[in-house]
């Protein structure tokens, strides 16, 4: 079901882990790899996760059937136009691993289709706060989520092969438009990533004494904005408008929650912890 | 240096750990707890964990040369009461592992004072979003933070053997008033507290369809809103001015980041994520 020519673009951490967990799933798969810098591609290579590596897009996609796009979101429009200079085979599958899509699908959609490409946004819920090939893993996708975009211009055959390979990896595929991808995602994940950053800087900004007594429960808030900057820069800026939006509704449960406090309203603030528990608790565990 | 009749007050998450750990680490002591209701005194009669249990304050106190006082915080000093009704031994240190330290401490230091025992407060940095004695674990405290909170009034044999107890337990020690105390866990304890319940309600409340593309991330990012909210409504109006202080400085930062991305400004965006990043490359790993 699986074509056998692979091209992974960028070995970062979701990269380098879908290499990584293509070598354990795929043994016979012909893996490629492009990175930005010489650097990487020597340490793709010494790892033996590509039969091919290079910083040469040409090189790399050359005949490939399947090419996922692995670059921080704000390059990936260059790097498609890339992949359209070079010669993967025809009806060649592409996808990527953005964290935002409406604007990476249409922008991607556009350069492929005119190229006689077939791309299918994807966006596998897997990550860390780390970043790079160091910290990539082969298991990072098994058991998360991957949402999947497709679009009118969607081809079923494309989208087949885009969902059977995150199967493959272990995922858990659901479908949705680009645009409800995009406000899920501000809520979940763009949101809670801001408002880690947030809670740190309150919290340890102006006096960092604070910080020998923190123990698991802020470790775990706020995990996730030890994140690279400029990454995020990248995401939060491609979703502005949903995450403006997910933003000043946090903003109006904050400023509910300091009128509580300061009119001591003890029913209210018990309801206010009782709603968001209820909901808590009906997120479904992970697997 | 530790002495042999130790009485936990209370067998839920925290008490009931600590049971579980003492019955580990000083296997010979003598172990009494009080619950409120007979249901948990069978329970840790069941499971072994007190060589005495009973729902009676004076029985269970009755020669306890240590007592721990593991109830919610504003049950504290009703509970403080009924022991010094009690006859612990002469000159018995009583200790708690409440959340808030100024009102607490103050409240029992006044108690015991006047009935001629020694307290120290104490606040062990470990817990769960869960509750309860079924939660309860041996290794609850270990390599954790415990905040210990000694004021003008506290003997220096009682503050010995409160740390020396902390530290059996395996937790790491930290000196601080109670007043510091209450500042610094507003800051790394209570903030991302009410800030995950915060999260979890803009997210999930008004449309919960998101919840089925929830990550790691998330996930971490709000799970301590699943705690208990009738204990955590305790909690924050104990705390009550710090937390409002810092949920200040909380929506100060939000509307600054509002602006941020208003404004599309990519270079205060960057520097927004960097620097919490920065901070929370610093705080010290966990044990």
């Amino acid at each position: 079901m699986l074509p056998d020519r692979i091209a992974i673009l960028g070995p970062g951490l979701l990269g380098g882990s879908l290499l990584m967990a293509l070598r354990e799933r795929l043994p016979e798969a012909n893996l490629r790899a492009w990175a930005r810098r010489q650097e990487s591609v020597d340490a793709v290579l010494l790892a033996g996760l590509a039969d091919l590596a290079s910083t040469d897009v040409s090189e790399v996609v050359k005949d490939a059937e399947l090419i996922i796009i692995c670059s921080p979101v704000e390059h990936m429009a260059a790097l498609a136009s890339a992949v359209t200079l070079g010669q993967p085979s025809k009806g060649c599958v592409v996808t990527d691993v953005g964290s935002v899509k409406a604007p990476v699908v249409s922008a991607l959609e556009d350069i492929f289709n005119r190229s006689g490409l077939q791309f299918v946004g994807s966006h596998p819920m897997a990550g860390s706060e780390r970043a790079g090939l160091e910290a990539a893993r082969a298991d990072l996708f098994a058991g998360q989520a991957c949402l999947v975009t497709p679009t009118l211009f969607t081809a079923d055959s494309a989208l087949k092969i885009t969902r059977a390979f995150w199967q493959l990896l272990g995922c858990r595929v659901l479908e949705m438009t680009p645009e409800e991808h995009d406000r899920n995602v501000a809520r979940i994940s763009h949101l809670p990533h801001v408002m880690a950053a947030t809670i740190t800087l309150a919290a340890l900004q102006e006096d960092f004494t604070a910080a020998r007594c923190i123990g698991k429960g802020f470790r775990d808030t706020t995990r996730v904005s030890a994140g690279d900057p400029d990454l995020w820069t990248g995401i939060l800026l491609q979703n502005r408008a949903e995450v403006l939006q997910t933003l000043a509704d946090t903003q109006a449960r904050l400023s509910e929650l300091l009128a509580i406090l300061e009119n001591v309203d003890e029913v209210a603030l018990r309801r206010y912890l009782r709603e968001a528990k209820m909901l808590r608790d009906a997120v479904p565990p992970a697997v």
